[in-house]
């Protein structure tokens, strides 16, 4: 479950006269008929994706499992985020499951590089290499370190087994390695693009790998496509949240930052900032987005957030349970003065501090707080937001008259580069 | 050293029509008559910090690395961002250095407090505990953990050994701690606020147990005291770099994005955030200060920054010299089609992606760019850096007619908190 509050938030216009837009809207999703219709497949992906694949994904990932310490994932943009999000969400930022996860194919840093390479040299090691194409500049320069380095480490045969690809499902040049080389291969749809993929074999695999339950997060993703069957902003927080976007942005609010209070949501914000930033930051229009993790940045952003320009409203995007609670304990010599907390959840003072920041942003920093909450940091909680926030995507792209799915301008950079590289 | 280049920031002003305002404010900076003045004690720091207990520093530092496996530093904003910058960004992110380095204070998450409990469980402990007072409440609360941590793990004696206090020379809750139980102390200046507080022991001493040579970090300051001797803004780049904000603002860019292309850069842009942010977030002034990491985050950012509303300005912090750089391999059978760049330095590959960016952001985006260009991941540059960014730092404040040097904001948020909490 997922709710929103919009109490503190200073909507100036009425979220319900959005309706009849918002129908409409969902009318076209659902439909397959609005802007960017041929990349609506994670619609109906709770319900059909490929049940085949996804018991091959759960043997992969135990065998896996069973033979390395340390699992290099090797991809970029929508697939590395997704994963790592919801690893760090889901096990926590100093866990101790017996596999370790890498992330590389997602920079051109030679620093980068060369210490995982050498971090990971005595160490029991499989890769995941993740490409639609095959042909993203930042994950072949990778994988070709990475193929050199297991087929050196384990001979040729060896190392084909402890890769795992994960690619087109007939075409393009990671899809041809895999074929010659028989590595094991999962399919990326072609009717979802990167930043919704995380629901796919693109996150789902590396989600595995790590330990976590994939039934858990696909029965989230079901329980949210149910609960926004019905368009009424009354009932389906995805598109209110959606509508509140657009009227914040028409009182002039340009920036939205996403708020945690747990210090393991931090890449779920960055896999958010690719999502709507992706979607939305189109035609010189939508909100940047951008994320804090509080109350640690409270202690460097909550000057600015409080006192400086009034730029952005914040989303908060809260846990209800923590993953787990401490008992502040007790000190007899009370040093420290710190005995006023003893015997208290130490989850209760970070929601106390949450509730006390809400009212200093709200009340005197003059600050729109929207609240989304979560139950928990589970896997189950991580498919049922995504599958909220997908939903939402799509809907706030939909009332700026955008298409939620192409990235026309990701290809500029990559177009000079090429040019610059002296590739043909 | 680091230098500035304006060529691609669109500037409508000239920037030598500042240097009046300059030469006045480089005046009150260095006489102590500018605002704030009771904190500018970091301005004369390069020369006059006390060299006794810098000695001491290594030679505590050095027999901390010693004895654990793991460091974990317990402090928030100031006392937590400056360290853990320095010793990514000159350590690199898969360091194999033999002491870990965890920071913990930082937070209220019960989550992340209990799993770094944990994770800690059967290794050999040291900590660094900073608090200038002693009554932050992150730090205070996870402090009486690690505290009652570590007297049961090692006794009483033992433990003490093992806990360094960063405090107040005389005053507060954690000096009387330190005092009573016999820790080894180090001194927060009285002169030098948190988010400066990196080139003092509250920085120095973590950096030095993770390993790293902090005489290169002085003669980094130093050389950058030297530099900046000159208000000349034809000579002193980090002024420049000053008024090139200012300018920039008054065209409407009310964000900063500072954008690196190393990863183990990304808590640089962390403690940056905190300099400026804290620093110039007063009286709804200000540019609100985010960051990427490049070419990353052109997979999930780039498309907003190429197309999107415009209201951002990037400033790039670039690295000449990485940690260390790689041959792209030969590959007979090229099936990746990579052999293009057989051959070549990853490190200029990654120096082309930023050159078509550049080119992308700015010809295509419309998207003004600022270009620093520092030496390498070193120490000394790191030094070198921060006594940039602290002199920028001033002076863009007081073109702005701020106090760069206090931070009210941030008290009510607490103010909140501790009413909620029942603190009296």
């Amino acid at each position: 479950m997922m709710k929103l509050d919009t109490k503190h938030a200073f909507l100036k216009e009425d979220i319900l006269s959005y309706q009849d837009k918002v129908n409409a809207h969902h009318e076209a999703l659902m439909n397959k008929t609005g802007k960017g219709n041929d990349f609506v497949g994670w619609v109906e992906w709770p319900n059909n994706y490929d049940k085949e694949e996804f018991e091959r994904i759960k043997t992969v990932a135990a065998e896996i499992r069973n033979k390395c310490e340390v699992c290099v994932v090797c991809g970029i943009g929508g697939s590395y985020l997704g994963a790592r999000a919801a690893i760090e969400m889901i096990n926590g930022l100093y866990s101790k499951d017996k596999v370790e996860m890498i992330f590389l194919g997602n920079t051109f840093s030679s620093s980068y590089i060369a210490q995982v390479l050498d971090y990971i040299k005595d160490k029991e090691v499989c890769v995941n290499v993740i490409s639609k194409s095959g042909t993203t500049t930042e994950t072949s320069l990778a994988f070709r370190f990475l193929k050199q380095f297991m087929e050196e480490k384990y001979g040729k045969e060896e190392a084909c087994k402890r890769i795992v690809a994960t690619t087109d499902k007939a075409r393009g040049t990671l899809k041809a390695i895999a074929d010659k080389e028989e590595y094991e291969t999962f399919v990326i749809p072609d009717d979802i693009g990167g930043r919704f993929s995380v629901i796919t074999p693109v996150g789902l695999f590396p989600i595995a790998v790590a330990g976590i339950d994939i039934d858990a997060i696909m029965n989230g993703l079901k329980k949210a496509y149910d609960d926004m069957a019905d368009p009424d902003l009354t009932k389906n927080d995805a598109y209110a949240y959606a509508v509140c976007r657009r009227i914040l942005e028409n009182q002039g609010k340009n920036v939205e930052m996403l708020v945690s209070y747990e210090t393991q949501m931090t890449m779920v914000a960055e896999w958010w900032k690719q999502l709507f930033g992706e979607s939305e930051g189109k035609e010189e229009k939508g909100n940047l987005p951008t994320s804090a993790n509080f109350s640690t940045d409270l202690h460097s952003l909550g000057q600015f957030i409080q006192e400086g320009k009034k730029v952005l409203y914040e989303t908060l995007l809260l846990v209800d349970k923590p993953m787990k609670d401490l008992t502040f304990p007790s000190d007899p010599e009370n040093a420290d003065g710190m005995n006023y907390l003893a015997g208290k959840s130490v989850d209760w003072v970070n929601k106390m501090a949450c509730q006390g920041t809400l009212e200093a942003h709200e009340v005197t920093g003059g600050v729109p707080n929207l609240i989304l909450t979560m139950d928990d940091m589970s896997a189950e909680s991580f498919g049922y937001m995504c599958y909220f926030f997908f939903r939402a995507c799509a809907m706030t792209c939909y009332l700026l008259d955008i298409n939620p799915f192409n990235q026309p301008g990701v290809e500029v950079y990559k177009k000079n580069m090429f040019r610059l590289l002296g590739k043909n």
